[in-house]
């Protein structure tokens, strides 16, 4: 009874959340905001219900939806992706992630990914026989060693995964990085997966550097998004994804075998509430906000950091605190001050230790006053 | 850019839902209900989202369902699935089936499945690099020969796939056909997935023989569930699966890199609709008399049948009416007469014509009338 995957623990998302909710502990690991999301939306489902939206949706998505993703698109990058042949809505943003892979990775294919990376992608990779080839972000900035990067590709290279904004770091590609990304792989039939689902969670300066403002990257390009993210919903599981039609379509083959279809209300209300750019426009503003409140209450702290570009997650640096390992430290903050976080090592290969953790600072403003209040006793 | 899928046509319920729609034909096709669930249910995960039931639910399915669903195995089939470690919510019947499928099926296995198959089987199995090893069932009765399928057990055999209530043919197996089934994979290591997605609607003297019944199928058999199916809303995509732990262990270490989890407020309103097993005694009944209903509208017509056994399928021969083969005559149907079915030859292996096409009668009564009109002209 063997399966293909062994050594395969329960994802730390999972476990950090069993562990925070068994002490009472404040849950900043796994990434979900404890406030609700909009009214509004949550009535345009409930509407959908109840005027008939039961039964399954079109294979590829309702049609208002992908015509509003589409919409989104024009608006926000000057660009087209067609609603008919070149959107598919998924069941969250992993399982567009998990079916791309599935689509295209053969035993023995490569993937290039980059570490710290979120923790879905590489087993993925391995379930279809094909291999995760690791290239380290440089700390502090997490910053991509283009050079490493080229020195990894090979004839077996099928896939390259980008995320930015990026998730566990709080870090963003630049447009250089994309520039690059584009001239290493002009020529070749590498297809790259562009992890965007905190696309509308971007702060300071910073710019959103979407892979498909890029042309030749577009052209060979899956992005893909979560509607979970971006409208505090993370438990409808609501994402999509991109890609031109050869693309798509294979994709779609898979898909349709995989799911079918998604949650058919949410599609629905998730089509009129997408339809007007606010819901989407002031995410960064809001997430900023929580960013700099959590940041000025520990700023007195011994953590020390580098403010988040963007997602909202801000990472928190131990080492001056003490010489426990990371996996350790998050252990000890969860079980004994109350306190859950992410040990940035998992994200990571084993056996390292990275001297950080990982805080969601997704929630209320109350909550991150009494996680600061914790963490300044540290 | 090859995908390792190739000649993989769009499913057959989206081409014929979308040539239905096009030809405002009345749709018989793609398997869902014209009519609305119970308004309570709809109301119970309206009441969810509005209470806040809107974050990830647990990896493993909301516990309150688990709970839900283990009592019903319980009542119906006097067995035990421990909802912590034996059971797991999916998006819908298909995913579970895919990641079964994708948790084990490794390159050059051989899976055996039984012609007429429901489409996702053999694609999954493909993309695996998995063999499909193909059992015709002998119609009319479509009854499974075993001593075929003795011959076919190979060393390389890893999974048999079963189906009853039968989605096409609308037959079941009896529990002499378990029993064999149990006899011939004693002692092997041969995984069984049990698709019973129609348990609750099965016809006449007929009792579901759930793959649960035997224990030592059971401790080698997933068994795979849809809510979609029992409570007339095929477009949420809950369904589930129960396996002995050390299956489940190996599944959702797959599943939770696919979906991660499925859509929370809709799970917690199944949970308290799921618990009252009326809501699922009942449906027999229902169906039973609709399929009666449908069967005494076209008695007169010039096609002949075997009255469906369970499912909310009838299969209609057209031997006696014209020489065209079953996708013509389907097509023909729709696009000239208005009626939209499902021939039957997608189901079973390509270059076939067998002559019949399959009805979903999960219509209002109206509907099955307008139908029936139109098959009496015929
Ligand atoms: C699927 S649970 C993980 C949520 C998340 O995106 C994160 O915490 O990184
Ligand atoms: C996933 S669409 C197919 C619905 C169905 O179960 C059928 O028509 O057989």
């Amino acid at each position: 009874l063997t399966p293909k995957l062994t050594n395969i623990d329960t994802s730390i998302f999972t476990v950090m959340s069993a562990l925070a909710h068994k002490h009472k502990a404040i849950n900043l690991s796994q990434g979900f905001p404890n406030f609700k999301s909009d009214q509004k939306l949550i009535d345009a489902v409930s509407k959908a219900m109840h005027s008939g939206y039961n039964q399954y949706a079109p294979m590829a998505g309702n049609l208002d939806l992908r015509n509003a993703i589409s919409k989104k698109f024009e608006l926000l990058y000057q660009t087209t992706y067609h609603p008919e042949t070149e959107i598919t809505v998924t069941a969250g943003a992993t399982q567009a992630i998990f079916t791309i892979i599935s689509t295209f990775v053969k035993p023995d294919d490569e993937v290039i990914i980059f570490k710290p990376a979120y923790d879905c992608y590489e087993p993925a990779i391995k379930l279809n026989g094909g291999k995760p080839i690791s290239v380290a972000l440089i700390a502090p900035k997490y910053s991509i060693d283009w050079n490493h990067v080229e020195q990894c590709i090979t004839s077996k290279t099928k896939m390259i995964i980008i995320n930015t904004p990026h998730n566990p770091s709080g870090t963003v590609m630049h447009k250089t990085d994309m520039l690059k990304l584009q001239e290493l792989t002009d020529g070749t039939d590498i297809i790259i997966l562009s992890d965007e689902v905190y696309e509308h969670i971007i702060f300071d300066e910073n710019l959103h550097q979407s892979a498909c403002l890029f042309s030749n990257l577009k052209a060979r390009s899956f992005i893909t998004a979560s509607f979970g993210k971006t409208f505090h919903n993370t438990g409808w599981k609501v994402g999509y994804c991109c890609a031109p039609k050869a693309l798509m379509e294979a994709f779609r083959a898979v898909h349709q075998f995989n799911v079918f279809s998604v949650h058919h209300p949410t599609q629905k209300g998730l089509a009129d509430y997408l339809d007007e750019p606010n819901h989407y426009l002031e995410l960064s503003q809001f997430y900023q906000k929580k960013r700099d409140t959590f940041l000025n209450l520990i700023k007195d702290s011994r953590f020390s950091y580098t403010p988040s570009k963007g997602t909202y997650f801000q990472v928190l640096n131990f080492s001056d605190i003490t010489s426990k390992n990371d996996i350790d430290f998050a252990t000890y903050l969860t079980t004994e001050k109350g306190i859950a976080s992410i040990p940035m090592s998992v994200f990571n290969d084993h056996n390292r230790d990275d001297k950080m953790l990982r805080f969601c600072f997704a929630k209320t403003d109350e909550t991150l006053k009494d996680a600061a209040d914790i963490l300044n006793k540290i």
